[in-house]
């Protein structure tokens, strides 16, 4: 029912689109965003970037993207904006500040938020984009900066289904999945769902390969059981935290250049927040969400999630 | 090294066999036991078994199965024994103890012991076998009840490859895959550490996929991008705690004849015996067993494992 | 030295007070705010209180405490303006909103806010209650509705020294010990560093004693060697979970009239709040957090925070 | 009514026993029962002790035990044993081995175990004891090497009433305090009752001290705090894990000479054990259990047990 008078709002809204979105103000251009406004210009969208630091702009313009000054200099007269920022206060600010998206781009202007933040920021934005006219939908992607550079991404998508539609191309220049989760919030909620049980997996499929191994069992022989047996799992068969079982796994690279553990502690901690606020019970995720934050306050933030496993492994030879 | 001296006691020890083995004695014919017997009697093997239970020695005969009165009456003079009983106990005595396996069988039997216990149990019966002229493997199986009466059980091995060889016509007669894990002990480690990561991956799945439903998501779509993502696992592919999303799912038919609460518990246990032997830290899968300990202790040990879901989605409404 | 500024601004405020404190405006007249109203009347205060229930005021003007309209009303030229109110955004609403404290009361008046609440709360109110000439301290209390009732709860105080001093008449009239912890915030986060600690211990109490009583123990004999060992603490020197023990703890009166699950749950999850803000790591502090939601979530919120020993013990038996 | 049948064995038992206990054969002269033999001495008592550290016997001599060259040259003909000994095995192969303690020693003998094991292996020696018409306590003892050191242990007996109080002048030779704790095997549950609490609420204490710490309260205020609030424990009164605010406590002496994690690992895993035997859940227990072993696998087994205090705080500026 609440999606009924969301999808009215936003039919209003649509009213100021004109045909195809041709040209994007995009907001952030760091690992991520850099790629992905990169893809945009390959297939064909006129693209406008901004972002604090002069050399990710500059660095962005040798891609193709125009060089903006400010956020409203980027969002000025777009179809589309796209936005991809590391907090939830950035986000709020730069679409409900002064001079930000919602008060500069134009009616009917589709803005697009990629960031990861919680789903209550979505929640606040939307309102009151559709009273400006303007339509809204959280869209964050998993995939990383290698699925940002190869255009691989997945959009997990929070709105109404127009908007989602809508945004298809965009999504379809950047990403190679989309997912239309419910509306406005849902992206962000599906989001840090998966991203609480990869963290939940992570760990266990670390502790448990340790325990096996250290038990006598030989890593090779071990993954193929896992991974022809119910243990199985993307973590297994894709990410495997052990190293050299499988090459692309970032294990495999002395956890560099993976999903960093700073990452994925963030969004484990908002996905704590979005459980206390449906007053849900995590006991595995909030102790999940712990373990990673010992590690990072380790000072191992910038590995790979995976890491864990030599976390756990370690012992009073290596340490003396 | 260990292995290598386990082998030249094995190639001593095959000498007494003779060509293809084709008689069986069975210990236990339960839930599993019963189907697994009545395989090896389809696929052309004498089976004779023996049961505590009379009326599960009745039903195996239908079977095929010819009636054992004792341990020593099944496994006297045959070339194979297979055994699956419930406890570390119960297997030593059957095979240590007077009128046991080792004492009664012939020279040269392979005996294989599909029974999930502690890896010290095989690792305590192997010397006494090969001692005796016999030759040992630890070989629980998974694939659940469904898995022992469609024959298509996984094989975990632990035992000398040779001793794995010989054993492989009756794995295929009861199952669909084999893994030979290692030295003896390896089948019990191997199937173990599976299984303790599978109860992680069940509550963590469980407690993650409430969240995101409780938070608005729409199940059929949380399950769908679960299943594109980096969250997805046997558990969400195969089998869903949220019931009505896969309709072969143990949730989907009131969590009945799954993997029963009282069997992961077990084995999550043992998981837990086998983690302090190797002083290996196993902080997701000590908390996970806890909860399942708890479940059980609730009164739902014949529930499927995924029960979780439901034990904390429980809310006030349900229970005043 | 944030310290030393926040003692200048304060000393410029305290030149609008004129001498000793007389007259109260009390917002909050629930199970604590009621008893401490009327205490600070049995102690020679005038008090004006403002609850949103007109029952509530109109059983505080049984007690002395003059009946006021708005929180206005409530503050209109006292001297001091004591709060205990039940969330975060009900004590940002009451102070900084319109016709609030802030604005409402006169120059030089010192507010005391007794509310458990995020320390991020009171760091909000804190500056802007200076800038407008008054000082403010967070002074949350322990001891319960018993420690409201009989005058001997504990004040954990933030703020300055001074303001700590001058509210002492009132601390005193309303409790028996005083704490100054720090500056603002301090007195926050002394409480939910007390509260988080309170709920481990008493989880852990929990299932220990659980697990030595079904393992054999006399329930009485545990509970002499606890509190003559290193287990001892408040919990089984005072509020022992197991019924019979201790007449006067909750457990003995069917866990009523105690520290209710649905206080501590708020008061861990504004811990776990707080570990957040710092990045500290509260393995055993998140994980009991999580056992006391499950707890609210199955219905038994208002049960003792000891009721954790009930819910652990439960078995088979009861529940069949 | 299973201590009414004990009762009556260990009253045949008894007529052996002639007058008052004089002669002491003592088996393990480390840390804690060097001092406790020497105290056993200085009151009195004549003490032949064993220990395969031949270093370890000459200590002893040193202070008036006489020297013994085995198991079963220490106990031949005394009145009373005294055991204390590092684990499961040894206590067992030493009671019940050949040229062991129930052979070797002379009726009527009262045997009294101080070591800490599984309740089960008190269980295993009572009958057997009883049996050869021996007399057999588990009593294992608190206070650490200091305890030993100067008399003040509390020793929690397991065993019949009448054994305990024919024990009686030897522990109060030994120690401070006596608790008859039920029947044999009560003593160890008693033990490892009161050390997982201690464990939970050491972690538990260090983990929210440091949040506090971390957040702005000075250390000595939230010390103060707590030990005048429901916080407070054993662990905050005595034994604190932050350095400098208790002098007597490990932690104000880089943590050394406490109660070393390497054994509060042992006694956590022992008490893993005892729940696992009477299923009762121990969700804190057993993530504590872990977080020990993290430790001790890291390299600190040497150090006290609040030093998780340190291991939680540790930060990146430390580590690179």
């Amino acid at each position: 029912m609440a999606s009924r008078s969301t999808q009215c709002f936003l039919t209003v809204a649509r009213k100021y689109s004109t045909g195809v979105d041709k040209s994007v103000g995009f907001l952030g251009l760091g690992n991520m965003g850099g790629f992905m406004a990169a893809n945009l210009v390959k297939k064909g969208f006129t693209v406008r970037g901004y972002d604090p630091s002069s050399d990710a702009v500059k660095a962005a313009a040798k891609e193709g993207v125009k060089e903006a000054k400010s956020v409203a200099d980027a969002v000025d007269g777009v179809d589309v904006v796209v936005s991809i920022l590391p907090s939830n206060k950035i986000v709020l600010d730069a679409y409900l500040g002064k001079d930000g998206v919602i008060e500069r781009s134009r009616k009917g202007a589709l803005l697009i938020d990629s960031s990861t933040v919680d789903p209550n920021v979505p929640k606040q934005i939307h309102p009151v984009a559709v009273k400006n006219g303007k339509s809204f939908t959280d869209s964050p992607v998993s995939g990383g900066v290698m699925g940002a550079q190869n255009a691989t991404l997945a959009f997990m998508v929070g709105g109404s289904k127009e908007d989602f539609e809508r945004g298809l191309p965009l999504y379809k220049a950047m990403g190679a999945k989309q997912y239309h989760c419910g509306k406005t919030g849902c992206g962000q909620i599906a989001k840090l769902t998966n991203n609480m049980i990869l963290g939940i997996v992570g760990v266990g499929t670390s502790e448990c390969m340790n325990m096996g191994i250290k038990a006598g069992l030989d890593p090779k022989v071990l993954l193929d059981v896992l991974n022809n047996s119910t243990g199985r799992s993307w973590t297994t068969e894709v990410c495997c935290p052990v190293p050299g079982l499988i090459p692309t796994a970032p294990s495999s690279r002395d956890y560099e250049n993976g999903f960093k553990i700073e990452l994925i502690t963030k969004d484990l901690e908002l996905g704590c927040g979005l459980a206390l606020g449906v007053r849900s019970p995590i006991p595995l995720g909030a102790l999940t969400t712990q373990i990673y934050r010992i590690a990072q306050s380790r000072g191992y933030g910038q590995k790979d999630f995976t890491y864990i496993y030599e976390l756990l492994k370690e012992d009073t030879e290596k340490k003396q």
